[in-house]
């Protein structure tokens, strides 16, 4: 690969994955709406507004694969949602089909299906259920991309993120969970498919406990090495027992299931 | 009934229907963007931009059941649905939330699955294929309104409506034709049903060529009457045969899989 | 059929079956444990309480087919339901495998699922959901009889019946209503067929309201003819509308899933 | 239309259906290997071996349409059938590939699913369980047709047929029997409907008895109207009861499962 | 948890697992009909007949969790089965209703599905298809676990035990087996888990030869780690080879689909 | 096991099975059209055209169990497959009822489903997609043998082979690979297993890239040890990256896809 894009590099996962994305490209186009600190030798340094079309259209100009980790990724004010998620996407897609489809990773989220208990097994044909509005513009998302691919030939994986992070901070984070070495390979597996189509992939590592079935994914040839279960005992030690009826014992959402809107203005 | 509101009642669909209301509800308030006319006896007219969540709020206020059929209803460019189909269905739910959740009847649409093909049999579990940026924006309301009935219990009847007009006007409509009639029962049977949830109803007459199955909605109790058929001899007098590869003959979504998309400015 | 035993005759159910079996065998043997009034020409009546094992063998002897609508068939005391719906339907099937295996039309009913809610569409493979004792007595009896033909090869029909009485009397009954004249079809069509099996059958009539999914059954060729839509009218008069909230519009066992458990003693 | 063929026009079936083609073409041609009597004013009249390639070929030249009804249609030697039924359906293809693709209707067989039982319920996607070597080579032809669909664009109505006759002539065609009308009526929806595909469709009427689901043809606009039903009386008196235990009770093949294999020679 | 019930404690599982269940309660509460020996430091022994309701309820009050091994565990005559697994099952959950509804696992059985062929891949949904008088009574607790639990959120794992014990005893076990080992760490993932709910789990290790499916019982985090197969050799050795039409080789049950049903007396 | 019977021991899978064989059986009758070389102390060599009604009926007397990877293994003029995989199958399960039904593995292909794309995971249920004529006798074979089985009571293990050979050859392989040691290992199993049905099993190694989902045969007890990810670096050396639409990326049949049928003469 000669150039990939990642957008969102300044957010949490952003600046995680950064450093590991030397391996995949000669540049790496480095993208934020937030300050995003120097550039290292292979990197593009790129300030940009995902609704800012314009802006977008020449921040895809000339790469070959995009991982799209920018916008909002909590639930937040249906104006902000609306231009990062809703028509930064839009933008997002119609600077790719300009420029060549480069292939795209986006990050979904597994509050498209939040609503789903977690004593519920699903995989990637089980209908929608998100748990707020942020969800819901994931959902727009899947379908955008979805249209796209179909209309137009565009790839791109659209994974449902667990939570990736360091290691998990509370017990429901056992089930939904990626190491960032799991993201990684899977980044890789995603690029280096000949034929990606657009796949639905549920972005957790080998946890003991899994809510989620990743078996239409297995062409990828993507198998998660890492697993949550090793951090149960701290969490015990250090966050006691989980409440039975709280969101995050409930819900495969969480918190987010009972997140209030935020009111514009 | 004391109050129902219609939206996009100047549109096509909403013209046709607007006189078949009275039955419903004892005041009928009227609304759209362009000019609706003067008013009948039991009618309030509101003209009404849905991107204005002001305005909505007042729209609303005071209803106990919503005939959603506002909105952009054929492929346009992104910033028109972006204001009417994502900004103005916000709009909508925010201001239902805020005066009692009257129950909603939304018109989605057969474009958010159609890229699936006529010799395809689906029911409403199918993974969404949207056809453009129109069924894409109905993909987002159906998430949407999955997530209030979730998280608020806001009910609402997502109609895919297939080719809802006087008659067929081509062959494919031979399969996704609703006659007034058999719509106007099903609205009757979405306002009376005790519970109704959030049901996905394909919104087609008892055609002899059917693709969707309506069996999951069968407790609405609503048995269309008519029949697409008795028109078919007259389209091949007036049409001719339709070709095999025309996406009239091939996509459940018709020509819309071949739209362009419009750029803004 | 030489000898057709009813079992319930006495029971709401049974009452308005008797007088319609005369034409399905030369002898109908008529019993229950309440008082069953005088015999026609062509009836034997039997008192017998189906906790009886040497009682119940006695009655099954020289039959040539079982309408089980015996025991109890609503909410009760565990112990009741203990002797007549578990002991007596053990009872039941040791008698009919001593005396030659005479088919069986088993009562089974829709409170085997009855927590299911009305907007779920099912069918007969759908895991039980029973919403109380009795649901819970009708499950073992449908485990019972499934076990029996398996390893004996007596054949049961399992009739999940719905509401069978003169009218609905209620409007989640415009769902699950069967009229006399529907039961009277399926039990000639049970009987008839060269091979039963051991089917799971919906009892209801060709509603438009409906919750149940009875294709599975279609090798029996029983059609209903009525529909229950024709009493809405006058349901609503005598009724009003049906509280939202209320069992009756949200669960498929309408108030079964509120009854309280009777204490024994 | 202007040319369309048919084969295995003195068969029983054929012979059936030869009178009621002049409606869909201008020409007629007429073929089997056994004598077809006079040409009719609209007829070609053409004796053809289905083994021989070179005669298939001249067969199938300047044809729009074919209703293929050739080759053996009971159980039969294999060497037969592997003359007639493999080789010959081959030898059909391939003619259809150098001479324009028409579209072909293929009397496939209810035997290729006769091991499954009356008590089970089917739809198209259900893995063959075919009863003889009849059955079987009615599988290799809908496999063989399906992968002329996929490879070259060769469209295929694959027809289940169950009893196609003048009337059913035992109690097991109750649930098989299409009648003459409902088998002309689909012919015309298979040439008529613009993009057909590679369908499964189960040949049969309206019947109160079904074993099979064919609702994923329903895009066809077939819908069927006679029922076998009507005929149930006087078999009860010319037939007496079937017994239970007869294949003809049991499997939804019938007889043929109990068929033996002749040797060749 | 300060208090764990374990009943059946004198039978085969519960010998084997009494002395494994002092790390997960402060005081076991060991109980049986039959003689337990002496009570350990940590141990309180109650003997106590499951039929006799006031006995239970006394046995179950003050208990935090229920590990439910009591009752018939093989085929047996059926008044045994009703005193012990029918209505001692009712008195349990009425016990727990009565004290706080402390979280149980109730050991259900393979039996409850016997009647499947070894060659049928099977998941907790499939229906039930018990083979005896034990399946049934089983049958009837899951059923009765499950109304409890949507009743009055009474929270249950319904275990489906295999063959739990030291090890395989004969072929057919090397698909059923599951070790103490796994036992203990799957009793310690139910009464770990936060939410629970009323889940199926197949009880068996983590085997070569499987015919069932626990993806849906992921949420639990259990893992079982061994694996029957070690076993293989010294069975071909001990045994030979199993007969191919044993109900050994053919029915998951194995050979209780042969067992005779006792009579009572 | 007495005498094993290998037929196409001369094609590239029969040679290199060929010396692990001994350890199943005391002799080993090994076969094939062309020549075969010397004998081994426990093989007896015979030659066979399998198209040979007479000399397949020698062949299979005597045997005990029989591997039957004889026949056409790739696309050829229908006249060659015909003989070997349609009438040759035909003799070699005439000869096994004539013969006592020794236990078959039949060779079947992943070219029975090669139309499916690589992004779809397919079960053992998906409907029959075959890529050409060799795909299609193997979907005849199966038919073939599945008829045998319910109506002879014939066993067969269906093993749609991906691609066995020493190591793979292009990234599709990948996929569909399987190393001799699993497929020796399967060998075992089948033959082992006291009731083997006639179950399609799919002939892959626990590869990372995976299609296919063999859980329906786990009851085999088969644990396939290899993946042939561990080659993928040296793929990537020496072929470079695979085009994204070439039939290798895009179909699970792979060029299959593309092959031209070949005519005859």
């Amino acid at each position: 690969m000669k150039r990939l894009l990642i957008t969102g590099a300044a957010g949490g996962l952003g600046r995680a994955m950064r450093p590991r994305l030397g391996k995949l490209a000669e540049i790496v186009r480095v993208s934020d709406i937030a300050d995003l600190g120097a550039a290292a030798a292979h990197e593009e340094v790129v300030q940009c507004d995902l609704g800012d079309a314009n802006a977008v259209d020449r921040l895809v100009e000339g790469c070959d694969a995009i991982l799209h980790l920018g916008g909002i990724s909590v639930e937040d004010k249906f104006s902000k949602i609306l231009n990062a998620n809703l028509l930064g996407l839009y933008n997002l897609y119609e600077a790719a089909r300009a420029h060549g489809q480069p292939r795209i990773l986006f990050a979904s989220s597994n509050h498209t299906v939040g609503f789903y208990r977690q004593d519920q097994h699903i995989d990637t044909t089980a209908p929608m259920r998100p748990d707020g509005l942020y969800g819901v513009s994931k959902c727009f998302g899947e379908a955008l991309a979805r249209m796209y691919f179909e209309k137009f030939g565009q790839e791109t994986a659209l994974v449902r993120i667990g939570s990736c992070m360091e290691r998990p901070s509370n017990h429901r984070m056992l089930s939904t969970w990626m190491s960032y070495d799991d993201f990684e390979s899977m980044i890789d597996c995603v690029f280096r498919v000949p034929m990606l189509g657009c796949p639905i992939i549920w972005g957790i590592s080998d946890n003991d406990s899994r809510w989620w079935d990743n078996s239409a994914a297995a062409f990828l040839g993507w198998r998660p090495k890492d697993n949550a279960e090793r951090f149960r005992a701290e969490l015990d030690v250090s966050l006691g027992r989980q409440a039975a009826d709280s969101p995050l014992s409930v819900y495969q959402g969480g918190m987010f299931v009972r997140d209030p809107i935020f009111e514009d203005g």
